[in-house]
């Protein structure tokens, strides 16, 4: 038997300084004190307001960020706090100070991608966000690490917990909107600006994110095409369960035929053998696609304290390991362009057909009328949907129908447009 | 805007020599041929029959192993043949010689982990397998390097994509064994010799080398609880059918409250809810169990040249970013032990009673005889399994009933053994 060289089982404590008290953070830290195995300590919490009574040690906390930025016996920020743009300076002056940075800040990330990816090559200083997208699914280092010959064609998923939360108790037990998204509040599934979730914000921060480290592609959040669930009418859910479907929130990015990619969040009818079906209350889900492996599915928790402060501790594990996101997908391919140049199928609906704005639809499948629900089902151009704003008015709400992405070809060719202008349909 | 660092963007070709060009080693030959961008080269490729006739430059085969293993220029072995003893004296040889070793074949890995494990670390060389458990599914990269400070307590999943695609074909199409074995063969999803699927064996090796990377527990297969689906009666898919549930060869292990490691592969009897009942003909799905992240679900194609290619091309990749397994559950947790000592409940079928041994049971549940066809539901000592041999028979078929390990306590607390023997059930 071979012998196993001697290793130093004896690991050095790594000295944490952790910004931000909120429940991710408390979280985090009661793990850590609860985990001596994890030979991680806290060194000191920055948090906004000192006044405030916390049932720990009160030497931990500071105030001045600066405390624990120049503290050259800390190595490693962790970044928690709700305030993208402070957020954002701590990040930064941590990695030019040389401190490896692990934060789940999605809008921070998601604002400054361009930025923070270039100040990690400049300075060779990692920074972690495992957390930042679907919580505990080991979703970005699986993009990161994984499909690097087998590229990429689509990825799919349902990535924000919250309202999926609302959506499951909407559909699954018929509650109303509000009392749903009040009970996402109250579990913790959702942002302390509930807007963020309900109108498609978090998850397009989530998505663009995610598209550098799927495809290489580094976009602002606000260049998708995104909306929300907050105007999804009542009669929405009960077409979809009538057609034993269901609505989730989809985050999509698809590769097309010209190269360019396909990428939006928009709320999307799904058929019961899909495996996003399945994906109920807080948990999260994503599909991969790509030539040779095909179809992958990750599920997991995408909401919620532990899940996100176990996605974050490790984080900080594999800083131990020297672990830093190389950004293959950046620094090889040539930089794969978003493109709202294609034909989107959707489904939209309204309590008045004055609202619907038909004649912007290639093609209108079908389209039906009662007092106050009119709804229409049809292909549209992405282009239209990003820069109309009729279908972001109140009393509107559009799904996307499943695989709604439809080749060009089809609708130039048949060019049906004529028909429904012509009053056929 | 920050510069970034001028990069060799001019990555040096890896030179490879692979073993064996059956339908896997087929496939990684003609996607990195037709893939210049990976900058990868087979130099070489080692095969047993010389005088085979194949489809590419002749120059390129060699019978004499240590054509390639001795070849200084060729840095990284992709080690796909058949035969486990023979594939083992090639790693070996290629470990000790400081080529890094791509190789998906659990066999062999499965049967020397042990020396595999140490000779890496002796060596420094890395040996990668990705392609070895569920194929195409990142699933021993991501037990690797996730679940380090939120240890897992439990795994279970489908990981033979053949005897799953058997099932479908028994369950979906009501064909018979024999038949659905057939049309598996015919497209590839079976190994050479079907035994190794049908019987169990593989999954076995396959639970072997994911117990090492999921909870640093390193057994030989042969120490599992294991059987196949072989021996599976027509009416215990109609019953499971009645209940709306599906059989599946499900491989589990879970810690038990004694700190052991209780581990098996048998069939088992799905719930429609259960994830694991989506996974259908040849894709593999592992359900993962931890304290703060909760439940993680991977699903993937888990057979085939393609999905098995595209595991080991990712290795190939990974092998240019220095990356390779550091077994740091292996090294840093106390070796968790295998063990026996549990109760597991179980349906056990049989065409006559008398080959049921009733007595082993703590308890019998349940008990139904018709002619030819009889069964009986009841908890039994998993270390009674391991130890006889009468549920093994021609003619007896065993699975295991949903969520089947229960906690000693209920049982030996309650003792119903003792109204069975006294004819209450």
């Amino acid at each position: 038997m071979l012998p196993i060289k001697k290793e130093s089982f004896q690991k050095p404590v790594q000295s944490i300084g952790l910004f931000g008290y909120g429940t991710v953070g408390k979280a985090v830290y009661g793990i850590i004190q609860n985990t001596p195995g994890l030979q991680a300590s806290i060194e000191k919490i920055g948090i906004k307001d000192p006044g405030k009574k916390r049932n720990i040690n009160e030497g931990l906390f500071t105030a001045h960020a600066g405390e624990i930025l120049n503290n050259p016996c800390i190595h490693t920020i962790v970044e928690l706090i709700d305030d993208a743009d402070v957020a954002y300076q701590i990040v930064k002056d941590a990695l030019w100070q040389g401190k490896a940075v692990v934060t789940a800040n999605k809008k921070m990330i998601a604002a400054h991608f361009d930025e923070l990816w270039r100040l990690q090559k400049h300075t060779g200083t990692p920074l972690l966000y495992e957390g930042a997208c679907c919580a505990s699914i080991p979703i970005i280092r699986n993009l990161e690490e994984y499909y690097d010959t087998d590229a990429l064609s689509k990825i799919r998923g349902i990535i924000n917990g919250s309202t999926n939360f609302i959506l499951s108790r909407m559909q699954d037990d018929a509650l109303p909107f509000t009392e749903a998204l009040l009970q996402a509040q109250q579990l913790g599934f959702a942002e302390t600006n509930a807007l963020l979730d309900i109108d498609g914000h978090d998850a397009a921060n989530k998505l663009s994110i995610l598209l550098a480290h799927a495809f290489g592609c580094v976009i602002k959040p606000e260049s998708l095409l995104y909306a929300g669930i907050s105007k999804l009418h009542g009669d929405d859910v009960k077409y979809a369960n009538q057609r034993k479907q269901k609505i989730k929130l989809v985050a999509q990015a698809q590769k097309l035929k010209n190269g360019k990619l396909a990428a939006f969040v928009l709320p999307q009818f799904i058929e019961a053998a899909d495996e996003l079906a399945d994906i109920h209350n807080e948990f999260n889900g994503l599909i991969t696609e790509s030539h040779y492996t095909d179809k992958h599915f990750f599920k997991g928790k995408g909401a919620g304290a532990l899940p996100t402060a176990a996605a974050v501790l490790s984080d900080i594990a594999a800083l131990r390991y020297g672990y830093k996101y190389e950004y293959k997908k950046i620094s090889t391919q040539n930089s794969i362009q978003l493109s709202n140049d294609y034909y989107i199928k959707v489904y939209v609906s309204a309590d008045a057909f004055s609202k619907i704005k038909s004649h912007a639809f290639e093609y209108i499948d079908e389209s039906q009328s009662q007092y106050g629900y009119c709804a229409v089902t049809g292909v549209i151009l992405a282009q239209k949907l990003w820069e109309d704003t009729w279908w972001r008015q109140p009393g509107v709400s559009l799904v996307t129908c499943t695989d709604p992405i439809t080749p060009d070809a089809d609708y130039k060719k048949i060019s049906r447009r004529s028909l429904e202008l012509a009053g056929i349909t």
